[in-house]
């Protein structure tokens, strides 16, 4: 009998135990995929804070890249994208399976149909605890598009696709297309990197980022931006020199901080015709304060977006695939650990906030 | 010498005067109309009061239909959509005439280029007075996209095609196909009560209709509302039946009320991936309160629309066409007036508040 170890989170202020458990065998639709790299998301250390509840015990992470290792009989024997899938392949997976006919999935959100089942945030039962990061495997289940991702693609940065980058992929779908555009970024977590590196990709003319963390500003300049602007601590709101900068002139706004007084300053930088699209306000804040005559007049859309859909993935891929040379995606990673250092892990990754902490497996 | 009379607005504390003026030859490009009627518009009135500031004197009116009467010797000899014009033929015309060659023109927005002229708008000049609908006469400029309008359509309901009836065109192209969507539409002034009918018409399969006026509200089921919901004035904030009424069961709202409580409202009532349309708040007001982390969670896209395209001029013909025996438009008016009695037009709208008053010309 198989078995595998899984790291369970039992609550904000319990410290995670590493458990051996049984493997069971996979549904026929499955795909036992044995886990290779996990990224700690902004997600995880939201739950890990206690500022997210979900129910416990569950074993976290959903940013992972893994190796197929068994495929059920009834599996169609083929990725996402239409690629033979054997074992021994490295492949990422949609971060939910949900139902493709509902009606949400038909109109392009998959990710919020009923009966959604999100990866790294279901909780341990009996028959069911190989569905996180923070675990030896995962079983992927039915209607999860998974797909080949290119062995060359150093780990850490393949772990981060399915959630950072395909999120960000999504963020420029509803952006349209960015060829010419003068583009601001505010907040340069990994979305923000990611972004600045997608538009750049995406042939945006000028790339503009603006952050309150000046080593996070120096870093997008790596990434592709053009210039930077460091949001003054404290009194962000109305921040006039911002304001002053880029008033009425950028075409496109991506919000990846959350911060409410960065979505504000972003709707005064939008021109006419402007796009506005947040991404990063997941987390409860105060209520941004919208002048909407300047919506109206200046015909700004406002796009909000929530993890991704499954062209956003496959773009992800594609992205990375074409990218990861030309951009440092390493070095988004501040410290690695193993499973076994898995609370270790996240502890550095509150304490010392790097972009990510890295957890490899299964070596 | 052909002359004509004017009627000219000096500000708002003074009465406008009806004055004779002479009609200089037309331009190459340009059409001279006979105004046949004119309705007056909820920005007239906002002029009017002294809520809005634009150069004086001028003549205001902009909801116009008219009677082609020259032609000038360079002039296409066709309207927009390709008809032959003649002498002769009623019409309706862009309330702006704009470089379309322009930057925001070849984006879709020629209601935003720069050297923009809008027709109700403008200053009384010594060469140029013929530029509004409180008058006999109206010299269209080059780059205006001027349409013929069936002689069968009432002029009173002919006159609200070129800024009501294509704004809430407009409206609809930005919020995509309605077919089988569930729609609330927030203020049911003359926008809102347009925006019902043509709603209806592009097949939504539930149409609510929301304002602080029961008579409004009664009057939206004429014009295809399925159900009414009465705002309750002085507390409208945080409106909670009308949340717990409508509360992530909207697909698309369109607010013409220009009320952050009701914009505020609208979002709220949205589903996943719902679509609001701000049409209304083209004057100032508070500051809406907007919950970020809701429009990022349910997928919402805000678009404000100020003002139309070409493309939505010629819907709203072509809706008007087939529908204005479907609807009564005709008692959208609650008083017509002379031209010399434009004065009293304007003092009744401002103290009745029907959906529109109408100056009827010429006759």
């Amino acid at each position: 009998m198989r078995s595998g170890k899984i790291l369970v989170f039992n609550g904000a202020n319990e410290k995670m135990k590493l458990i051996e458990r049984e493997l069971p065998p996979i549904g026929s639709e499955e795909i036992l995929v044995k886990n290779l790299y996990t990224t700690i998301c902004g997600s995880d250390l939201h739950t890990f804070c206690g500022l997210r509840h979900e129910k416990t015990p569950s074993v976290l992470g959903h940013e992972i890249v893994g190796e197929v290792i068994e495929i059920g009989t009834e599996h169609s024997n083929h990725d996402y994208i239409g690629n033979l899938l054997q074992k021994g392949d490295r492949v990422t997976w949609s971060i939910f399976s949900s139902d493709p006919l509902s009606m949400e999935a038909q109109r392009g959100m998959p990710q919020k149909s009923s009966g959604l089942f999100k990866y790294g945030h279901a909780q341990v039962t009996d028959n069911d605890a190989f569905h996180g990061g923070l675990a030896d495997y995962c079983i992927l289940k039915r209607n999860t598009a998974i797909i080949k991702v290119p062995s060359n693609i150093p780990l850490s940065v393949a772990a981060t696709i399915n959630c950072s980058v395909a999120t960000v992929a999504g963020a420029l779908r509803l952006a349209g297309d960015l060829k010419s555009k003068r583009v601001l970024i505010t907040g340069l977590g990994l979305l923000g990197i990611v972004c600045v590196a997608m538009c750049k990709d995406a042939g945006a003319a000028k790339i503009f980022t603006a952050d309150i963390n000046a080593e996070r500003l120096n870093q997008s300049l790596d990434f592709g931006a053009d210039e930077t602007y460091m949001f003054q601590q404290g009194n962000l709101e109305g921040d006039s020199a911002l304001l002053n900068k880029y008033s009425n002139n950028i075409d496109v706004v991506f919000d990846m901080s959350g911060a409410a007084e960065a979505m504000e300053a972003g709707l005064v930088a939008l021109g006419v015709g402007g796009i506005a699209i947040w991404i990063g306000a997941v987390f409860h804040s105060r209520n941004l304060k919208i002048n909407a005559e300047q919506i109206v007049r200046k015909l700004i859309t406002i796009k909000g977006l929530h993890n991704y859909n499954y062209e956003d993935l496959v773009y992800a891929v594609d992205f990375m695939e074409r990218n990861y040379l030309h951009f440092p995606f390493e070095k988004i990673i501040g410290k690695e650990f193993s499973l076994a250092q898995g609370q270790k892990a996240f502890e550095y990754a509150v304490d010392h906030k790097p972009l990510r902490v890295g957890i490899r497996l299964n070596n």
